[in-house]
């Protein structure tokens, strides 16, 4: 085990946006802060979870920081998505560094959001850059999805103008539960494998279009949380909400790549499932009521709207 | 697409017992009864799902009759596990019929519940049976524990010596939370792919054993929830079942290879989901108390132990 991969320069960054995100959204929240846990992983690394927990308005949150080296598992050598870019001869050793938030707010009219961004490199030279902003209201309000969008495409547009466009149909395409023929919420952006072979971009460019990303997830969400945070919700509203986060959980558990990856290589599971909300319910056969808000809302879980 | 491969005399004891267990379970509830929603899968076959809802003693629970067929699927083909058992050709379809049942009691102190019995064949010859039954208590009763898996035991013992230990063993490995490190429960019996050649034993005496474990069910669980559901319980101990409801939802997203199954071939998704809990809860980084009844059901959620 070594750490001859470990890039300071990036984990310096990443650091930082981290603890811009916390406080930020502790701002908001006016009540509760995030308390930082640091943990080690056995086989190489470690990392920093700052959780915030029973807020005024985040029920559950965390923002955190990792950085984890060490032998590539198998999962990652046999996976041929993982040998396709510039590989030269087969890893052995690999290297990944991210910043993972997930926040599960108490008020229904309030969305879940998520953001991501990662840089990942083994030792047989191949490297590249992830990552994603994506939003779950419980129910959408087109205009801040619109507004949503618009953030995450002027940030785009200042690296590649061929980034929203791209980046927001992969996001379409992720954030997806097939066996419900539905999106997770209204999509925002993602990526992976952003490399020069890729983008024809340098490794620093690519850095400071993710860094970039990352400084855009405050101005995305706060407006929204701002407005619905003090808004009185009904029973209904929460029982709707309750069954959101239960699909937010099977997106989780059964499709993501990020807790699969985790889960695979002996991540610290506590900063995993972290992801997970502090309640959620699955009621048998449910249905929306005819031409409700709930309907108006599962109707706009699909792909392909242009919110913009 | 047709149907040659459908075997009624299966599928009548099937249906036999599903009807018996509801009959049973809602006996013992006292309130709801079973309500039947019947299906039908596009690509063929359909099933019945017997639910209650909201019952005095069951929060949640289905029993579910299920007969499917079609093109058998890529990752079955490709699954080298599915090759093995005496195939002389590539399967072109399959068929599966079975009974699958959870039941989350709303009491704390009554177990959650799980059994399952299947019988797969495909059009190249290739035929099996799998099934068990595995209990999840939220507070672990040894003695409880011992009369349940005694009763399976006994069950085994009649059709053959070598299956209660073998079936005990499986049920242990497979009702496994690898990411916690912990088992779902006290386990019970696991077994798949029970054909003559693994067993020496033709198809009606295989048969005769599944229908004789469904039967099993009711005298192993009821006893228990009698016993339990009239207790009080404290909110401490609502709080301890919601956790081990996530671990559930965990076990059912992440492994349980029924529900993976269920997900692939295009399954029900309202009857494959109908295993989740009504509400469930994540806790960031929660501890049990020092010897505190939590802690000690949790140091019993591990492989081999004894429970006889």
């Amino acid at each position: 085990m070594n750490n001859f991969l470990h890039n300071k320069h990036i984990e310096e960054l990443f650091l930082e946006v981290q603890k811009q995100i916390a406080t930020g959204l502790q701002n908001q929240d006016g009540k509760e802060k995030f308390l930082s846990d640091f943990w080690t992983r056995e086989e190489g690394g470690g990392g920093e979870s700052m959780v915030i927990s029973k807020g005024n308005v985040f029920e559950k949150g965390g923002v955190n920081f990792s950085s984890v080296f060490g032998n590539v598992p198998e999962f990652l050598v046999s996976d041929k998505e993982h040998s396709v870019i510039g590989a030269t001869k087969k890893p052995n050793q690999f290297y990944a560094t991210g910043v993972s938030l997930v926040i599960h707010p108490f008020s229904p009219l309030v969305p879940i959001v998520h953001m991501n961004i990662r840089y990942f490199e083994m030792d047989n030279g191949v490297w590249w850059f992830g990552g994603g902003i994506d939003l779950t209201p419980i129910y959408v309000d087109k205009n801040d999805a619109k507004n949503f969008h618009k953030t995450l495409k002027n940030t785009c547009d200042k690296h590649d103008s061929s980034f929203y466009p791209k980046f927001k149909k992969w996001a379409d395409d992720y954030f997806f539960i097939s066996h419900r023929n539905e999106t997770r919420g209204i999509g925002g952006i993602f990526f992976d494998k952003l490399n020069t072979e890729s983008t024809g971009k340098t490794k620093e460019e690519l850095l400071a279009f993710v860094i970039d990303i990352a400084k855009t997830f405050l101005p995305s969400y706060l407006p929204i949380v701002s407005k619905n945070k003090n808004l009185e919700f009904s029973e209904t509203q929460k029982n709707w909400q309750m069954l959101r986060r239960g699909r937010y959980v099977e997106f989780n558990l059964v499709y993501d790549k990020g807790t699969k990856f985790g889960l695979e290589t002996n991540g610290r599971i506590e900063s995993i499932l972290m992801s997970l909300p502090l309640h959620a319910s699955w009621e048998y056969n449910f249905k929306v009521d005819e031409n409700s808000k709930e309907q108006q809302t599962q109707q706009l879980l699909k792909k392909e709207i242009e919110w913009i």
